[in-house]
């Protein structure tokens, strides 16, 4: 089936206090957006992409697309004010039924492996949420006290978040909403359920600067 | 009020992939637990100690007690088979009315200011939790589909788990059970409420290699 990777990278990156959108720094010489779409290149050879940059550095992808020798397959797209306006305008590119895997653009460390699991689970029930169990005890508030969750139950969630096209595109019709967190959120409430499967402990999401410097040594561990 | 710090650093430290216990491998040339009670002692010059170690650690310490000149104020106690029997071993020692942190020996960067927030939320309330909000997106295992929850409901829990002895010691003295995975969930189990406290997200548990790094990365943005 056709695969399209919408990646967001629209985000300006304030956490790291620096200008340079964070998904533009550099990891072992290669911006963390290299690292993202490289993954989804070495899981299929016939993936399409479609980035969703800030809307003032729309040409800052050009040298990363000529590096990778993926123009021909890449459609270019400026974020919008939240998450979903981002990934809405990015579905809105896509015409044909396909495998979508919406990825954050700084999970740069996602493997092949996670994404044709996500691939092969999609197939199957029509969603793939990769998700790590936490390590940590995890308590609910309610209201000044609180109460213990088994943390068995408890999934942390990363992405690519993934859909047949015929669930999600429909979902992104609906009306924003701020409980709109991520793909998965959104497509529960269109009234469909979406499936777990295991994440990647390494999977981390760079959004401080020592997350950098984590990831530099994951890199190196891998290496 | 009384101060007692129930340290536990019973654990053998397998995920390490070393001999050492973790809680003595070393962060800016002294080991984790000697940063821990560093901490408390910067808190509290008046607090009292009580140790747990591993069974065939328990001379392990006697350099690191002598270096922080804490002998006259320091119990040692044998770890138990789980982290509720070793926290069992050491509350036996305790004989007045006390307010009791336990906290994680690998948790090493635990901040003075949260130590002594512990303690004036525990005289108001009996106990403090001390926990973060969760960052990434969270969802509820229900048998293959899922469920999500409201992010800024989900607190990771982190330690000095905080209490007064009145509260702590009577739940110790419950049957183990499976669910007690820290000392909130026994306290719970005897029928008791516990209070959150905002904890600090430096506060990290070192577990792995790529945490110990981390915490020099966080240990040198301090300093």
């Amino acid at each position: 089936m056709k695969k399209i990777a919408v990646i967001t990278a629209g985000g300006i990156g304030n956490r790291m206090g620096i200008d340079t959108p964070k998904q533009f720094l550099l990891l072992a010489g290669k911006p963390l957006l290299w690292h993202c779409i490289q993954s989804f290149l070495t899981a299929f050879n016939d993936i399409d992409f479609i980035l969703i940059l800030p809307a003032h550095y729309l040409d800052g992808a050009e040298a990363l697309i000529a590096d990778l020798q993926i123009g021909h397959r890449t459609t270019i797209v400026a974020g919008g004010s939240t998450r979903f306006h981002s990934v809405q305008n990015g579905l809105k590119k896509i015409e044909e039924p396909a495998v979508i895997f919406v990825h954050d653009g700084v999970r740069c460390l996602v493997s092949p492996n996670l994404i044709k699991r996500c691939y092969e689970q999609t197939m199957q029930t029509g969603s793939a949420i990769p998700a790590v169990v936490s390590t940590d005890s995890i308590r609910l508030d309610q209201g000044g006290y609180s109460q213990s969750i088994d943390r068995n139950l408890v999934h942390i969630v990363q992405t690519p978040q993934t859909f047949l096209s015929e669930l999600l595109l429909p979902a992104f019709e609906q009306d924003y909403c701020d409980s709109f967190t991520d793909e998965a959120t959104v497509v529960e409430a269109a009234g469909k359920k979406v499936a777990l499967i295991e994440g990647e402990y390494r999977n981390i999401k760079i959004t401080r600067p020592v997350d950098l410097l984590m990831a530099e040594m994951l890199l190196a561990e891998k290496g």
